[in-house]
Parts: structure tokens; sequence; C-alpha cells
């Protein structure tokens, strides 16, 4: 399972990191996410600068792929040269955006009939491309996912885990990163979030 | 107000930057946390290269200091070169660590008579340095404060805004970063844990 973490400059890093540490404890074989950027460097919008782990080529070969969120997902989402790259496929790939992402998605076509969760920022910007937005922070329709406000990105990353290495995976990795002493309310809350979609 | 946020190789994400993306939200002048570390560029337990903000050395200059998590914060723990460029001081910075960071509290002297809060892995290293680990995520004792459990981050980053921006400007930050449709749980769940040390 080879996982892409889309961060572009302006990234914010909860939508980021949050899904792909959890996602890193998955310890199967061949099971990695990593940081994937159009250049060797991207920079949140609060001046961190993280190397790529992979160039953008690497989402369409993914077996899935989280399209992040940060300042300047509005520009990226209107770039031909990005958009063509990505080629991101839902028959074959889970594919999912975390907040601001969901632009990206709604501009590759990919949220038509699919009702899409994003960050409050993003909504207009979302329902100006015609997507539908919910008040909820997940929701999935096939292999396409969505999640809104950062730390859904637990829940993103719960859903994925669920989706290709099944439930008790997902709840293992989940109640690790929970905070003591609240960790069966953790994971609980986020399978009442994400159960439905799997 | 400078925060300095504490990483070091094998640093777990999570614990560094859920805490410095939510402080960072708030945009008071001169308000600004940053990953501070030993060498130019810290390496995470998942192979992300992230370049420092600040030398080690800012965190003894800083306002508040947030000791990160990582897989090899028990050999820090033990580098007299890295504890003694520390030099940390309860009496004029809040002094805080997330999970395994609590190791190095510990070893600097920090958390005598102060119960402190740890992941479950580091549990048993942090009570052999004879400190009580309770059984929460969160717990401070005047202005050193302790978390455990990635995700407990975000009670962590309120606590610190909290203390030094007030109580609203915390509760504006953590709605802002809560899962949409759950934003008012979150804060009022964040607030029962950092609530009784505030």
């Amino acid at each position: 399972m080879r996982i892409a973490v889309l961060t572009f400059d302006g990234f914010n890093e909860l939508d980021s990191f949050i899904a792909s540490a959890i996602l890193n404890r998955v310890t199967r074989p061949g099971w990695k996410a990593e940081i994937v950027s159009p250049c060797e460097f991207a920079t949140s919008g609060n001046g961190v600068r993280v190397a790529r782990q992979q160039p953008l080529a690497f989402a369409r070969d993914a077996d899935a792929v989280i399209v992040g969120s940060g300042r300047r997902t509005r520009e990226i989402a209107t770039d031909p040269a990005i958009l063509g790259e990505l080629r991101l496929d839902p028959a074959r790939q889970l594919v999912t955006a975390q907040c601001s992402g969901a632009l990206i998605l709604a501009k590759l076509g990919l949220l038509e009939r699919v009702p899409a969760c994003t960050d409050t920022m993003t909504r207009p910007a979302v329902e100006a491309a015609g997507v539908t937005v919910l008040d909820r922070p997940f929701h999935a329709v096939g292999n396409v996912a969505t999640a809104g406000g950062c730390l859904a990105s637990h829940y993103l990353a719960g859903w994925l885990i669920a989706r290709a290495a099944g439930r008790a995976e997902a709840e293992r990795v989940l109640h690790y990163v929970a905070p003591v002493g609240e960790k069966d309310a953790y994971v609980a809350r986020a399978f009442a979030a994400i159960g439905p979609y799997l």
C-alpha cells in the first residue's frame, strides 16, 4: 500500500502530517505514506521547510492519495500543469482530500455527484465549483473520501487504514495515537464518523 | 511570545506539528512557534526531513518550550551536550513536553514533585526516572505541563494559548482546527482536560 500525501507550498502541517504519521503506524510490508510535492522542498504556511519524499508523478501510481490543504490551494486548483500531472483514478485508487484539498478534487471532476466535506474557509469555493458541501467531518462515496476541519485528519487516516488493512488495524492505530485516558472514547468517536462508509 | 518546539532526529510528526501548527494560528504580534533542532535538518521516524527554524540554544531564550517526542528520546535524554544546552527554567518559561518528551524534562530535574503525563510506551522509563505518571491526557503544575498520547497535543497547545493569550483565544483557535460539525464538542472536551490547570 503506497500512499501519496500531496503537500504543496503554503501547506497546513496538520493536514499533511496528522494523516501521514497515523498511516505510517501500520506496519504491514510495503505499507508507506509519503510526502509528495512538485518541488524538492515544500514550505508550509508557517515557514516550515520539508523535503518531499516523492515527486508529484508518484500520486497517479499510488494505491491511495490524500490531497492536503494550505494557503495556496486556490492557485494550485487552477494550475493546468499540476492538475494534468495528477491523473487520479478512483477506479484503481482510494482518492481523498483534507480541508481545502477538496477544491482540487472538485477541479479534477472527482466530486461530481459526490457530496464533500471541507473546512469552513474553503466551503464557498468548493460550493462555487458545483459541489454539495456537508456540515460534517467526514464523508465517502465508494473510493472517494473527504474530511473537513484539520483534526478530522485522523478520521480520514482511520478510514484509509480500515479500507486497506481492515477495521481491527484501524482501531489499533487510532487507539495508540489517542490521548491517554480517553483512548476508547476517541476510537468510538472516530468509528461513529467513518463507520457508515466502510 | 516565542515558542520552541524541540524536534530531534527520529521525531514523531504528530508530537511536533499538531502543537506548532495550532500555536501558529494565534495572530498576535511577535507570536511564533518554531521547529528547534540540534542539527540543520531533523529526520522523523518515518523519514520526513524537516529544516529547523532555530538552533537548540533558542530554547533557553524562548518564552515557552515544547519538548517533542520520538524514537530516539531515550538516547537524547542521556546526552549531556543536549541536556546542557537546554537550560530550561520554569521560573521564566512555560516548560512542556509531549509524550516521550517527559523523559527529557525528568532528566533535567523539572518533574521532581510534578506528576506527569506521557505515552504508554514511554511510561516505564519516566517512572524509572522517579516521576509519578498519571493515566490522563494532560497535567500541569505551575508553568510545567505534560501531555500523553499524540492527539493530546491539541490540549497542550490549547493550554499554552490560554496561559499566554487568554482562554477566549484558545477557544477560537481550537474551534477553528476541530472537525466540522463537532467543533463545540471538541472545544468543550479540550477545556475539560486543561481547564483545571488554568
